[in-house]
């Protein structure tokens, strides 16, 4: 049986016990909208306005209203998959967003990428200015981390140090930020796949995997279902990119929300230039299939929502 | 009796135990080029220069051989205080240092206040280029945190949870990072003393009590003492950000390790141009004798250092 039959009948499998999510694509896209409506509001309530000197403002304009926030949904669906703490994933999911989020406003300043519009909007950095984007970046960090640690003895302490030592580890110099100096050093050099792939795996696999085992974290987790989920976070991660790389050519700047061809026009390597538009393509169907094995092979009971966003991360037209 | 006198008083009495720091001027010299050593050694061993595409030399270029190294040394004493764990004192001082240094980086870049010297060597910027500065900057925030989470059981959870929280808060859109947007939004602008002292608890003053409060974190601590400690934290950080003010008039840039003058030519509010020099230096030593009555306030036995490091901001030249 090949990987893709095998994943349309895992799609469809309620699960043993009936309690999981059922995911027909009408289900899933309920149940993407119904928590990306969640994951909304409790950004909202924890990006507060009143921090000092416009601060606050420029924050919430970073976040909100815009992103398919997928980071927050892996974490959400990665706990349902281990029957976790669902309030504290939603924690998980929104510190990960509030990292992702500060990542762009950063990325997009004149001294990175320079870049005017996101998420349909003018960046942080043109709408407030370089300086403030400089902060806005920097507080989203630290709220990230304060969003773990509530205070209130809602995240068990020792849940709260496991999150919070992955969270640092995904963005710094080991993760992300590493991620996206490698990717500085690329600009017109000739990186061969493997090249290109291990900076993506900082760049912005580091997050996405992050989201999957930081969500699978507010849950009990044996070794092998937690190695599996890490093979699932990582392809996961990788055909996000390729993707990327193929919207980047194929979608107009309205669809994505941002400025199309700008990666060719930068010179930067992307999967697309390295194997053709059609290969890239078949190239990031075969590491979804690896992501879906990988969930088979967990043990898991609830993966149902883990499989759709995969499917989902291979169709997504921005 | 005087709050100096008796400040004197405090400085040369040796704790009950004897066990405590006895600190004379000498003493402490000693006691603090020690530590000094110790933090830079510690620094160099957790800012690794592995870190991908220069990435990691530039982040030990920002944090190494250079600094006064106050936050660290203040949380040391502050464990000395209260007979906490002197590892993890480490770790947080270590911790603060990044934030710090992070601070600077991102401070000094063109968007920012554009300076070109720093410890008396070129700027990150200068140096590595804006966009890698960027990157250092977000690195080190994270690097902080993982610091205070080492993984291997040496920082107890409850405590991990707590130092990071305090971590988080201090360094984000309620402490520091809050501080440089009223600060940005303050040029040009003629604050009273109520609004420049407001300005500087956060910019400065909240990694600084912070400083105090998570190295006296590390052990245990009574409200009173908690209440004190926190009153000598606020205390140092505003005299330290008067001495500041008064250091920039008065210092040339050889001896500052920076450019000196800068806030006047920057037209930026301080409490020299507020109250003039000789009251601003008046007012600094009011200031750090409230800091020393918290301490004689708060009933812990191992002062000694913590009342050394008051009068060493107070003194200090650079």
């Amino acid at each position: 049986m090949s990987d893709v039959q095998d994943r349309s009948q895992a799609s469809s499998r309620r699960s043993p016990e009936g309690v999981g999510t059922p995911v027909g694509a009408v289900d899933f896209a309920a149940w993407r909208a119904a928590q990306q409506a969640v994951i909304e509001q409790a950004l909202s309530a924890w990006v507060r306005s009143d921090a000092p000197a416009g601060l606050g403002e420029a924050m919430r304009y970073a976040v909100l209203d815009g992103g398919k926030r997928l980071r927050p949904l892996l974490a959400l669906a990665a706990c349902e998959a281990v029957g976790g703490q669902a309030a504290v994933a939603l924690r998980v999911g929104c510190a990960l967003e509030l990292i992702h989020a500060y990542s762009l406003v950063h990325d997009d300043m004149p001294c990175m990428d320079n870049d005017v519009l996101r998420r349909g909007k003018p960046t942080v950095h043109v709408r407030f200015g370089e300086a403030q984007a400089l902060l806005v970046g920097d507080a989203l960090q630290a709220l990230a981390f304060e969003l773990l640690l509530p205070g209130d003895g809602s995240v068990p302490d020792a849940m709260a140090v496991s999150l919070c030592r992955q969270l640092a580890l995904a963005a710094g110099a080991d993760g992300m930020a590493g991620g996206q100096a490698v990717d500085l050093a690329s600009v017109g050099v000739a990186l061969d796949q493997p090249a290109l792939e291990a900076m993506h795996r900082l760049k912005t696999g580091a997050l996405l995997q992050a989201s999957v085992m930081m969500g699978a974290s507010t849950g009990p987790l044996t070794a092998e279902a937690r190695e599996q989920l890490a093979v699932y976070g990582a392809a996961l991660g990788l055909a996000f990119q390729v993707v990327d790389d193929v919207l980047d050519v194929t979608a107009d700047s309205a669809t994505l929300g941002k400025t199309a061809g700008k990666d060719a026009a930068a010179d930067k390597p992307t999967f697309v230039a390295l194997m053709g538009l059609d290969a890239a393509q078949a190239y990031a169907d075969r590491v979804l299939d690896q992501a879906h094995a990988a969930l088979r092979r967990s043990g898991l009971p609830h993966t149902d929502t883990l499989h759709a966003l995969a499917d989902w991360v291979g169709q997504r037209a921005s």
